[in-house]
């Protein structure tokens, strides 16, 4: 007799070319990608879960995913079997198994996204796919001060794109901050990491294009509060671009293995 | 009347969509792009002279280009305009006018190119262009050790693949070095850096290649004494792959302004 086992992946991809992460019809997207390469190594239709979507365009390093097989392979050789079932802009970094109900959307977890904005007076070719590009300079410190305010348990609803499934607007956010690292030829590239329960659709880009508001001195990092509090979208700053943005480190609060 | 100027531009440029620099028939290139761009925006045809090539997949933060036109706009917008007709993954980053008689290949430089390893388990989507990828770990300290002997003046035909049209093999190495970047994950990069007045055909790629044998103890460093005394292709490493590669500063003895 097969036994049912569930197999757990963290995937890290360019998401340059997809239209995201979730299954689209018609549509190339980094899910489908995931269950025709599992179909296809498995020699049955396979189609995973995923812990979290990714917009057209973002990136990740460490996107997980299960899946169920009755295929006998080692679990941590599924990394190996499925790469080479997937374009090289995707690729399995690591494979293992995992109690049959484990569902990553019902787990607790932390995720840390990073958001990158390149700030030099011409944009560089090598980092145009990851990370915004902008001309102005930016007051980082006031970008790390604002960013602090986000910190704790909060209503992220002004934060929030419209059209969102979730139940409740409410997470935590465990840490944020915004750091320059500032180029021979005084180009800088900044970085927002920020690390929570859960983010909303959206949430980090806006966030992003909020604090950069912040770093142009059209809002102060107090406002913060006062964007929180008001639970209108309209009153954060815009959606910063896609290309920025990277799903950097996904972590159980219970090892999955 | 019109007087006719030269210009000279200096360009990055992603190289992975074209068939390396120079101008060939029927074929992307960056050349091709640059003349088309320029000839769209002066109306007349017009053609550059670059001051390097580099092969299909290499990148470029700092190549070197002029031109000739009577345009009358101001040397330094020229970076702007010439922008507005290229496509994204080419940006001239500077302009400025030089001697009507200046020639870029006939000027002594110092050109500076990296070659970047990424050493890890998997390959990482988002460096997947801008990097070699190896599963192996280097010794990098014997790798900088080694590329301390490049150092000088020497014949580099054992670095140089047939088919050159160069008149001499020799040429100076001004500095060269090896260093490592360890990321939290476990992962490296790996910087080849080399500055000097000229590099033959696949000179660096053969460099890196030669370096990484080194990395891998199949070769000491010392050996390098000897492959340059050899002036044989034959006893260097491979070519490493193009993409790994990037012409990052082009410094003309006598500044060009």
């Amino acid at each position: 007799m097969n036994i049912m086992r569930r197999i757990l992946l963290r995937v890290a991809y360019d998401g340059t070319e997809y239209c995201g992460f979730q299954v689209q019809p018609g549509k190339e997207t980094v899910e489908g990608c995931l269950n025709a390469a599992l179909t296809s190594l498995l020699g049955e239709k396979t189609e995973v879960i995923g812990a979290s979507r990714t917009d057209s365009g973002v990136h990740a390093l460490d996107s997980v995913v299960v899946f169920d097989t009755t295929a006998r392979m080692p679990a941590d050789k599924f990394s190996y079997a499925v790469n080479s079932y997937l374009p090289e802009d995707i690729r399995v970094v690591k494979s293992c198994e995992v109690s049959p109900d484990f569902h990553p959307r019902k787990r607790n977890s932390r995720k840390t996204y990073a958001y990158k904005i390149y700030c030099a007076p011409f944009s560089n070719p090598l980092l145009r796919k990851y990370s915004l590009f902008l001309y102005t300079k930016l007051d980082v410190r006031k970008m790390h001060e604002g960013a602090k305010h986000l910190i704790g348990e909060h209503d992220f609803k002004s934060f929030c794109s419209e059209g969102t499934q979730a139940l409740t607007t409410v997470r935590t956010i465990y840490d944020a901050s915004v750091t320059e690292s500032i180029n021979p030829d005084g180009s800088s590239m900044i970085t927002l990491r920020i690390t929570g329960n859960g983010f909303l659709y959206n949430m980090v880009r806006i966030i992003a294009g909020t604090l950069i508001e912040i770093g142009r001195g059209r809002k102060s990092p107090s406002d913060i509060d006062d964007i929180l509090s008001a639970c209108d979208r309209k009153c954060a700053g815009p959606t910063a671009e896609p290309q920025g943005l990277v799903l950097e480190k996904f972590v159980f609060d219970e090892p999955e293995e």
